[in-house]
């Protein structure tokens, strides 16, 4: 039966925004299509044997308790708190919740903090997850105004601090911003800390993208600058390890660990512990460390090809972020230009990419998009940019 | 820091109860207890060896797309309706959805249904993941009388789908009950399934045990007794395959997939491809099937051995259910016992089971016990019966 027709679905349904990030999925798997829409790491440096290794290994060795329901996998947990360490956050072992990938992160603080009604602040360009969590629930979202380079707005977002009603929550992409790749200083980190602090607002940091970068000095986490307990840090392996395990991490004050257990189990009870004792053989051996060193090696080569053609095909006609890592570069177009328009002539050509005003909290960037270029090697990006060109010249020709 | 005190949680969290299920896997997995507390299949034939070729399978020939990103994997939705057809329901490819066990089977749908406030009926002794996503997200829930061997009552059943305000959805497990190991009838499933259409009641069938019968024949589930879509089916590989897979499904409407689809994402975007294609190999290979049924001869004899040992020390003291599968037998013992404090002195007698009370919606049950059989040889079993009734005679003799 395909049915139920008479079926009255939760008031919350009328919030959650059917995502367009699956549809682009699908046409990234579509072999005749160069896609530099999904966020996808490198396929070709996904580390296959070295993590079918970890799975023997970890079968072998612990056999039955490998397949069975488990407690959280506690050298896991070790193991991503002296990660942590390493980032420059005091953290122990204890604080760390592993989670199934940063949008599970997302989920469970969103459900631990945010009410129906309540004011999230969010950057007013960012990750369509971020709005399912937060306008998706229900949620009175107060954007804040983030420039594509620098970050958010520390002076905009001291004033979404203070407005009225206060607001229950706050949600920062850090590093290799998605979509608009903007890294924030070192010195803008650590005065968020500080506003989050002093106006008593929980700050979400989500950052899956910060070991990805293949340029310039590493910055700490804005946890890092956490004196009280009021930023919670979300992690991610989907990037720099593979997106098919499924796993991340919270970084929290201990003592709300058991809140943060209670709303996991109600979602799925808890993460595969055949995946998490794999993935921890996998950072413990050191083999992460060197497969994040080639990945990014990679990444830079196609960042390089992506920003050369870029130079070539629109230069003097559009804008664009030059990243030191991550996997996304913004780029703005004219204004007339509409990039949903653009966005179907372009696929006509084979070439795909996200419109900007899927990100666009509350309307605006009709004219920008996001190309991610970590899944697609050089020639293709070329190949990608000219066709991009070429319907772009075909709907301002188009127009006239 | 594990500061953070001043952080203020949402109302929902007021509502979701620490579950004590975490506490006693951690007492299941201590070597010293007896543990009859977790729902866990049997630890020996956990089939390791299948699973790990099937994980090398996968690997080998999908390469990096075992471990991207990736759509639903579609032979397994289809696999899973061959399953579904097998259990006597017409289902297509499109109408399953997977999921990460049954918990977010039942966190999904219950999102999609159900407003705080509003109204879930459910069966006034259930399983503790239930209680979380429906009292647990501030609905108002409307308990319905069970028996431990026939199941809910189908008169209480239309009475509170009857009552006001009208109930937004119901949740049953039909078959080996969590905790009561009732198997529902195929007239009642009938009956339960006309109900649920002529009350426009969305009814979720929770049905993670139905695989584990090891005596009398396979009743059909009450999806297959569903003509307009208001029944919604849950299925798990936990219990069946292994919990460790993490992996379960939902039949559903077809064109209520999307809004799922969106939930879901919401939550953590998509189950691991990796995962889906492995459980795929091992279902599609024979091995599931050739698996269960090692599994659920291995649990008979438990069971076998679990009410020999009542019979032995409890007989004329309490009653107890005689399931012909699943992993639980439900007893009851004097009206003067608790078994909360029960449950202290037979911890340091190292025998574990789950205090009836932790499944009873709205109070009682203080005097019954969940018996858990199906990871426990029949020598400890009886081991732990002995010792349980040690404790109980010592409980009764102090009293005095």
């Amino acid at each position: 039966m395909s049915g139920s027709r008479a079926v009255q679905l939760s008031t919350e349904m009328s919030h959650l925004k059917r995502s367009v990030m699956r549809d682009l999925l699908r046409l990234a798997v579509d072999p005749g299509i160069i896609s530099l829409a999904g966020g996808l790491p490198a396929s070709d440096e996904v580390p296959t044997e070295a993590f079918k290794a970890c799975l023997n290994k970890v079968i072998e060795r612990d056999g039955a308790a490998s397949l069975q329901y488990s407690p959280p996998y506690a050298p896991l947990q070790a193991w991503i708190a002296e990660a942590m360490v390493k980032r420059g956050v005091s953290c122990a072992p204890e604080q760390v919740f592993v989670t199934n990938g940063a949008q599970q992160g997302l989920a469970i603080l969103s459900r631990l903090l945010l009410d129906p009604g309540a004011t999230a602040v969010v950057e007013a360009v960012t990750f369509t997850g971020i709005q399912q969590v937060t306008a998706g629930r229900g949620a009175e979202v107060r954007p804040v105004a983030i420039d594509p380079a620098l970050g958010v707005d520390l002076a905009a977002l001291e004033h979404a601090f203070q407005a009225s009603p206060k607001p229950k929550l706050a949600i920062i992409i850090p590093s290799f911003h998605n979509p608009l790749s903007a890294t924030l200083s070192s010195e803008a980190r650590q005065r968020i800390a500080e506003l989050a602090a002093s106006y008593e607002v929980p700050l979400l940091e989500d950052d899956p993208y910060s070991e990805l970068r293949f340029e310039g000095q590493a910055v700490p986490p804005i946890k890092a600058f956490d004196e009280d307990g009021w930023v919670f840090y979300i992690g991610s392996f989907s990037k720099w390890l593979s997106p098919g395990v499924r796993l991340g991490w919270i970084v929290a004050p201990a003592d709300l660990i058991p809140q943060i257990t209670v709303v996991r189990e109600s979602f799925d009870l808890e993460s595969s512990t055949l995946i998490q004792r794999a993935v921890y053989e996998f950072g413990a051996s050191g083999a992460l460390d060197e497969h994040v060193k080639r990945l990014n090696a990679v990444h830079k080569r196609r960042r390089d090809a992506l920003l050369s053609a870029l130079e070539e095909h629109f230069s003097g006609s559009a804008e664009w972020t030059r990243p030191l890592g991550g996997l996304f570069v913004w780029m703005t177009l004219a204004e007339a230009v509409d990039t949903w328009d653009l966005f179907h002539s372009a696929v006509e050509r084979k070439v795909a990419f996200v419109p900007g005003s899927a990100f666009a909290v509350g309307g605006g960037q009709q004219n920008a998009m996001r190309l991610s270029f970590g899944n697609v090697n050089e020639t293709r990006i070329g190949t990608a940019v000219t066709r991009l060109a070429e319907a772009v010249r075909e709907g301002v020709v188009g127009e006239v």
